[in-house]
């Protein structure tokens, strides 16, 4: 099952970024072509159902899967990105992390008004980048067509955060 | 030919990150499906002599064409990131800026000593970071094989900069 296949591989680094917190790492995953490929598929079956136009995936991380799935079903691919990264015209969200804020950016014709966005991100933790990026979609007029993620920290219970936008919420792995 | 299909998309941002440069956008590019397929089909011809292990990407762009040259040639991704991203035991470069400096990092266990390493950035400028990235991959054993931009400012002159590591310099577009 790609599932366990994927757990497999996924290292677990302990305290990082801080005191306390378990990190996901996901790089030794890349070192495994076989297994990307079999997770590419693995997303491309779940959206079988899902109508979408286009991939948008978060820096950085979300750059990795969300490129090779939007080539895989040959759908364009917008970045979003950190502040001041993107150079022609953007709109900008910002959200709160524990200390201080963030804010991210999409090019405003990243695609025209109606468009269904699928949202990608290597992880879904507490969703705040993800919430943000769903209204920086909705804010140039497109919709957000369902979600994709390598990993999901379930225990966070986060998804509840993102069914507002759309239900659709696929996640190869999860961790209780 | 692929050079003038690339060029076609990429786009000119004056005056971005500051006045008087010229920046190469290539995020019209990465809505081309098509043309990101042939341009991924085009380093593979070019690579085909050239001998090498794994791919190396330099976050973030680094990790677009990166990840998915890699996965077309079924080879192990490698990413280097700025400093303090990678959660596990890491080796650091510094390289000088305009003004001030950055770090960038790659795992420490990245690859074995003596691995041959392709080493991927979107676009060749000033060549400071594919420099610090060629010392990373030396300072834990391994070699450049060999390097890929989507982009190289060929009037910068910056290639010369990278002989010294490898002299398999392969970019699709150059501006000259």
């Amino acid at each position: 099952m790609i599932e366990d296949q994927l757990k497999a591989v996924i290292r677990d680094i302990p305290d990082f970024p801080k005191p306390g917190i378990v990190f996901k790492d996901i790089t030794p995953l890349l070192q495994h072509s076989e297994l990307v490929e079999l997770a590419v598929q693995e997303f491309a079956r779940r959206l079988e159902n899902i109508e979408f136009d286009v991939i948008a995936g978060i820096e950085s991380r979300g750059f990795l899967f969300g490129f090779l799935l939007a080539q895989y079903m040959k759908k364009p691919f917008i970045p979003i990105r950190k502040q001041g990264k993107l150079p022609y015209h953007t709109v900008s969200e910002s959200y709160k992390l524990e200390y201080g804020q963030a804010t991210i950016e999409m090019h405003e014709d990243a695609f025209p008004k109606g468009t269904k966005v699928l949202l990608h991100d290597d992880l879904l933790a507490t969703g705040g980048t993800v919430v943000a990026a769903s209204k920086l979609i909705e804010k140039v007029g497109g919709s957000v067509a369902g979600y994709t993620f390598v990993i999901s920290l379930d225990f966070l219970q986060s998804a509840g955060r993102l069914t507002r936008f759309n239900e659709n919420i696929i996640s190869l792995v999860g961790y209780q």
